[in-house]
């Protein structure tokens, strides 16, 4: 099990948000509370927007607690938009490919979750991927597979559509090879100006997924950050800083779309 | 382009012919002679029989040449038949899964060349991959591709076949997608008990290949190695050592067989 | 807060004791029962002997559970006599030069433990090293310190009375600059021919060590390590294997040895 | 031998100057020209001012031509001062503590070159470092101590006379040990308002060193770099660009002052 983070707002080091609050990803990297896997420490990455068109990435397969590139980046580089990453597995190889965010041009992609019983058939959904995406498909991951089948469905012209049909056709894969929960995910998405997030389960129990409270709240959570803008929001598999009890779980089997127009949390079917 | 170099004969110290002799394959990672890329930098690997089943494996993205854990190893290990690898690339991720040797059970592959423009017609040979052998699929190289359609091609019940199939059906796919010389390339593989050898192009001109000469020549290569086997034989993408001039340049389109009966050269058609 | 383990006895490969017994190290590495640190990722270290003079090392910064190369070498790689350590470490750098083992010659070296303030006066212990062993100094750790002075103090002459100098001389500057209990530590140690292990702090209360029980308790632990020699021992900082409640911790303030002759424990006084 | 490039003058994009340019860093790392060491393989890092304090630091020990990190963080970081370097040794571990720029507060500092015989009087030099300055010694190699001795003489008070200061002290040392000319290097420091370089050998012969022609000719260098300020300044070890004829060589025994006076070239002696 990951752990991830998304931010949206006025532009921040990311260390405000990665690294400074209590509880932050990097701590959460080495002390994982509840989970299957206890460590988060098979490698991490960043993914972040800034006024070039597309994201920057730095991926390591170091654990994030020990890399002092990582410390110095994430003091360094500041973005209004931006996710990070933690990877615990016992499936996928460690190797900086297969550690997220993916990057698809201007899109980038986390996940969290995983396919059940994945290798029985991974050949297989491969073969679905449009031959224009299959090339920047570089390791090989349940996730990475994921996001290029979404964009095969066409997650350029709709998220929520792309990313339904994308678990629909998991399932049905899945199903056809004897699995009948195939998905457990918490996603994040963005193309750059929106920040899209998912929670869903096969079996409808997701991994946990929480939205930070509002303008105020963050304030709270991060002192130092100084002047967010008003629509600031964050998205993490485990609440951060002072105020973890303020933040918003996300119910099972549901989107969050953040943009211009705030924060919308829909139910998500296929 | 890559170096590669195979060895079967008595046990030796691998340091005895990776490190030890003038010219030998770190010196050649980081003093290539005439090659289209002047430096094996990215990575490298070795692979050892001994009286385990299955060979072992050593593999890293660090360059040979300063790679402390080689020397140890190398100094250490002791191996009747190993390869060792250098890896050049400006294609597929520097990362370990892509370092050959690639192994499989009982068998060690290692591959120089390329399959041409093999990013237009990677997702369809993979479809042609047994299912049973496709989860041993760990990178995203041409060669661990080759490598497992030959395996699909029936490489345990026969190499030469094998071989000859999997280099057939990757022109033809290659045709399919307007590439008239899909592959180039020299290939080492073993079981633990042969070794085999291939140097083939589709135009007609493969990579360099060259077997050792005799045992007196041999001695001469690395008198500290000691008493070698009668039948010890070493092949090498390059000469190394002291009497280069006496090493035997492999025809073009050949496959070289080296087993308890000595070493059998052959031409290789497809 | 490290851990370390050591072998001597028959030949063994190095999985059937730091990959195979239940609770082995790489087990403990990910999952740390009651540490300061809880999770000992940062790096690991092998050392071994065989027929070459000097022994081999292998060091990795990656954490040990999810490093393909430890795997392969300790499932084909044999010795009589071999140190493993993981690493947890707030202090110094995560890199291979401050893995543990270290080597000099035909010596090898674990520590798990500190100095204490160590910051405060390394530059002065390093002017105490003797000229002739400065240059194998490669890291930055306190431990590869406390090595290179019992170096100083004769390790190769006499290994009790050197560590008792060293510890003795690091309580002593360590009181110059205001540290009362300086020194916390269990040390592995070997010339190849024994073994052996010191426990100590310097307020009493040093690490937890503990030797394992006969060779027919150390058979039910590893029934597939198959026939070890009747002199077979293994010390470690925390019982691994089925029966750990048969290991016996060594007391506070003692030294082992272990020889031809069996295992002897002493008191160690400074 | 290293290659190390600095720039002063408005915000670029770091990729403009290390990554673009015809003969960039990145490519002398892969095919230096007429070096002692044909490849600089051995490590990289960066190390670029912004608004935070003291500035950041990205180092690598793998190869600078295949690490995507640095295409990444080079495409997105903009800065108006930094130095990039590239290394080669037969010396020092590889190891990132090894990898140049050094950082202390507010200052950078990078080498080319190195103290002869280094081995033979690390330790005396190691004590001359001031106690406030030796915690910030992280790794082993000549140029970081070099720095540290810098410091200790007041680099922060007076950059020429510290320097000064520093190679007399370590050609006085080395004579003690029987070296007669002890020093042969290249020098880039940065507080981050200013920019200095230098060139001395012991000998009076020095690496070579290039300072770039005036603002035009810059231009015509990266004409996609835009605009840059009139006083941009880069200093290099090898000319990069297309114009690399109009590129100056700094004499022997010299140093380059860059600040907002602009650039002056002066005799160096200690």
């Amino acid at each position: 099990m990951c752990r991830w983070l998304a931010y949206r707002g006025a532009p921040v080091l990311m260390e405000d948000l990665i690294i400074k609050p209590k509880d932050n990803l990097i701590h959460q990297s080495l002390h994982a509370r509840a989970p299957r896997t206890p460590t988060n420490g098979d490698g991490f990455g960043l993914g972040w927007y800034d006024k070039h068109p597309h994201p920057g990435l730095f991926k390591s397969i170091r654990p994030a607690w020990n890399d002092m590139n990582l410390l110095d980046l994430a003091a360094h580089i500041e973005s209004p938009l931006f996710m990070a990453h933690v990877r615990a597995t016992s499936m996928a190889t460690i190797q900086e490919t297969n550690c997220h965010p993916y990057r698809y041009k201007n899109w980038l992609f986390v996940h969290n979750g995983q396919i059940a019983s994945f290798g029985l058939f991974r050949q297989k959904l491969m073969t679905k991927v449009a031959p224009e995406f299959f090339g920047n498909i570089l390791g090989s991951t349940d996730s990475e597979l994921m996001f290029h089948l979404a964009l095969t469905f066409g997650l350029e012209k709709g998220v929520h559509g792309a990313v339904a049909q994308m678990v629909k056709y998991v399932e049905e894969v899945g199903k056809e090879v004897g699995i009948d929960s195939a998905i457990w995910m918490t996603l994040g998405i963005s193309d750059g100006e929106s920040l899209w997030a998912f929670r869903y389960g096969s079996d409808g129990k997701g991994p946990s997924l929480y939205v930070s409270p509002g303008i105020a709240e963050l304030v709270k959570l991060s002192p130092h950050v100084g002047k967010l803008g008003e629509d600031a929001v964050c998205i993490v598999s485990e609440p951060i800083g002072d105020y973890q009890h303020v933040w918003k779980a996300i119910p099972e089997n549901s989107s969050v779309t953040v943009n211009e127009n705030g924060v919308e949390v829909k139910s998500f079917t296929t």
